[in-house]
């Protein structure tokens, strides 16, 4: 492969995701497969402008392709956003001659690295990890699949506790401002409601919905709330609401919390990242720069970053409906 | 064994906890065993005023040692508080020709037991199923090992996401009034304080310790909270609090909630089913009554249902101690 | 939705997979959904021939979408490969009034259900239901997903003992005669050699390349070997040639064995089954016949069920340089 | 607490088991709650005869509670059968300033400590890891709960997949000469029958008592066979046996392997292995030497190592009676 650069720097930013770690082993690996040297940035853009750099081998990235987190850690960075902090994470990335970024992170961590490819021409590569798969150019971040089976197992353990006492449970799981964890974990947890952001029912008609559930014969139920969903102001305030306007149920929530964001990944998203972490090391070495990698139609593609950044995931109205006929 | 009864009612009775089908599957082959019928009870004490019974054979039970939650279903039940109720009950165990009654359930429970027992003379035996593990004359209740499984579980998976971001989390676990389940979870989670009813802290040692923690060098914390625990009035204005009067963290809050509840009972919770289940159904047999099953020193042991309604658990003051110096 | 279908019937057949209980009550709802009947089929084509047949509703699939295997069980029919056999189901299908079938199976259930079309021109739709991934017309069959997250749980397990001693594990996984599970598992396992049907490495090969794993500072390594791989006899032997000749290492097999069939669907796999049993049956409402629904490119795809069988599946070569760049 | 030790050493020996990292956390935070040092020794007494050791301080042990294995590895030692080896070994930790030794293993690993003691008044305690529960002084060894879980999540797997098919399978779980883990797994497995070295029922009986749970309505059975039991020569002669002898099931066998003795520990497992290494410590600063700690009754205790490795576990009898009754 014919290319200049020797020498690669990789970080973690924004809200980790279970597969960071795989991705990060998988950056270095393929440094050391083309004898090209790797520097583990801790601290993500933090780490970046305070030269908080280790040199990593492919030996000390054993032991991490089943762990959740970054060990490399994550930050949010204001300095970052200043020209001053730039720079200095230039200067940084000069000195110890590093000539190419791989960030890992989310679409604020991409924002950062085309202002930064955008001012200094380095070389950028974005891998996409975080949970809620709100990314546009792959069909999956490093983590959702992983996210998906926690939040099912968790929905799983709440419907035995719903099913044994006749009780209607919101369960509110993660997602920003898009629905993509809500839809598929409340298809696979066999949610009654799917309350999603990108689809506004109306409380009369959740009701409605949940009322007639209740007199086909079902003695308990899940609603599976987004966090991005704009339904009631909040889930404790859609529970009182619903708890004001239907009968025979006992109404609880459930905030399913961090705990999503945690945990071995899955086989998916380890694999994911195994080729998320290839692709993007072997196109900065072709020369290509400012991209991010993604899964498309399954195969590893290059998206522009601004055209990930900007770009909007849609919803799959087929699982919408999908939905719809599973709660019959 | 030698004794007059022929058949046999059981129920679960007030919040589950995985186990319970484990528990009435060993009733109900216990009973098969001594060429006993055995009746199911749906929906605890109000479908025993109800005379909502199924018999139950060795076959019916199968496949179900494995669930959470209660195939018989619990309820709270308002209706056996009064003598009519009860009354009503009596009528329909007579009706059936039932002539012993196995709880499963907490405290409230086996009250509704004992009374139920004072009134008729009917046998009743009890077998401890909450995940609390509140209750007296057992060391471990039905379901505890499993929510302990279950919570070590959510700690680590968020312990993840807290080490990538020096975050401080403070995570709400059950326990009702006791801090079994925050204490032992807080030992396995590696949290580094954890805050149970029994011992107060005070709000100032607390952040101290934290104070300590963050200097000695962690850049990352979990505190265990039992529901139970009053420092704060509750978990979030203990973060306030702790964010107010401590620097350095992002601080976070994570309330674990219902899927404590459920989940495939764990080998412990299991065993302890079925051991459960032989010794309530023999001892009615040999004709004790108003007893409480339960695991003294590694042995099945009976407890008189007053006595364990009334007895305090204690807190294990050794496993305080542990978790003091785990915390070092 | 306009079509002459009234009464549907389903079974399971052949090995069973993650995800088909999960499939039978897509099927079901959806002919809930269009007001259409619903049998369920027992024993796969055995109960075809046998008119063991039962009538579901919306309801009676309830809390099953979490259960591996399959609640209609699974068989395989040598009755059914005769004429007689199937003219005896033709038979028992007009007697019952039912006018299309949906077969959850793998290639043999596919061949059967396509001579069952041929001969009686009765309307067959397949959904494909294996482990292996060996299907033709989709990217993931029913249970792959979640197979490989229990290999890849298991050889993290495995790892866990391998890394404390020293060992170098041969670790055989199901698949048939393709390498999906292998490569993927193993790529995700981390493993340090992956061994499938479709690449043969040869066994001098193999010791070389696992002595350079060892000189380059592995302490322990796993190499995960897909059942059909030809590459020794069996993994037996294979393990004893290379206890001969390499050395440094303690040589242990595993089998995973039949744990790989079972266990909770993941996400995916029940989201994969909710689809593809809305999929097969509304297709049949429209007048088709004689396919096999599928994943192609993340949407619901018909291919004609002959292809589907004939067709074969290829290894993705991009996985098998990851795997290499991985092991580096 | 008054004591002349100011430097202990800890090292993991023999087979690992979860729980093994979590006890030698213990141990180090243990030591600097008292202000002494600790040193690690790598692959257990190899490594003391080799000198093979690091500082260990809190920080350096955090993270690794819930982690399966043991980092210090693991290993048999032939020299340090020799007196040559021992004496070698006491002379590396006396160039060390090491006063003292906690040794996590079996009885092999304990009979060398002992042994060691004997020889040089060197002071020893041990921590029993192993998941066999095989060792006299100790209800539960390090490890046994967590691979009990384990084997029980893969028995439900198996069913999941027998009870499709309507199979026999046998299962094979370790315990070396014991049959504890058989037992319990197979009582929480929900087993027709288990087979353990402590009681041979004859190939006869077994076959007998399969064809009645065959009669009786099974459709599938499970029989969980302990490694060390000697019905068959081996498993698979005793499935060839069964198969031969009765008709109706297809018989199948699964042997589980290595997998049971890896994972992340449950919460039991590491709560005991906290209790234990603060125990182990604090007797040894008591100038207490040559004992086991071990959980009776509920609490720390210690048992002289001479007993721990010549007294017999016992099976509980009346788990085996709970067993049969299960199996009606």
């Amino acid at each position: 492969m014919s290319n200049k650069i020797k020498k690669l720097a990789v970080l973690t930013s924004g809200g980790d995701s279970p597969g960071m770690n795989a991705a990060i082993r998988s950056v270095v690996r393929t440094c050391s497969y083309h004898n090209i040297e790797c520097l583990g940035v801790y601290r993500g853009y933090e780490g970046l402008i305070d030269g908080d750099f280790e040199e990593l081998t492919a030996r000390s990235v054993k032991g991490i392709i089943n762990k959740g987190g970054t060990f490399l850690k994550s930050a949010r960075s204001n300095r970052f956003r200043t020209e001053e902090g730039r720079k200095q994470a230039y200067q940084k990335l000069n000195e110890v001659g590093a000539d190419g970024l791989v960030v890992i992170g989310g679409d604020g961590s991409f924002t950062g690295a085309m202002i930064f490819n955008q001012e200094f021409g380095f070389p950028v590569m974005g891998i996409p990890g975080t949970i809620d798969n709100d990314i546009y150019g792959t069909t999956h971040t490093l983590g959702f699949d992983t996210a998906l089976n926690t939040v099912v197992d968790a929905i799983d353990k709440i419907r035995d506790t719903a099913s044994s006492h006749n009780r209607l449970f919101f369960i509110e799981v993660m997602g920003r401002d898009v629905g993509h964890i809500a839809l598929n974990a409340g298809i696979a947890g066999g949610a009654e409601e799917i309350l999603i952001p990108e689809e506004n029912l109306g409380l009369d008609r959740l009701v409605d919905s949940l009322n007639r559930s209740r007199t086909s014969g079902k003695s308990s139920s899940i609603v599976v709330v987004a966090e991005g969903d704009k339904i009631g102001k909040n889930i404790f305030e859609l529970k009182d609401y619903v708890d004001q306007n239907m009968e025979g149920y006992d109404v609880r929530v459930s905030v399913l919390g961090h705990m999503q964001r945690g945990g071995a990944p899955s086989c998916f998203d380890r694999v994911l990242a195994s080729r998320m972490g290839v692709k993007a090391v072997e196109s900065l070495l072709k020369g290509e720069s400012n991209y991010m990698v993604g899964l498309l139609n399954g195969k590893m593609e290059l998206t522009p970053i601004e055209k990930a950044i900007k770009g909007k995931t849609k919803i799959n109205l087929e699982l919408l409906r999908v939905s719809d006929i599973m709660s019959t």
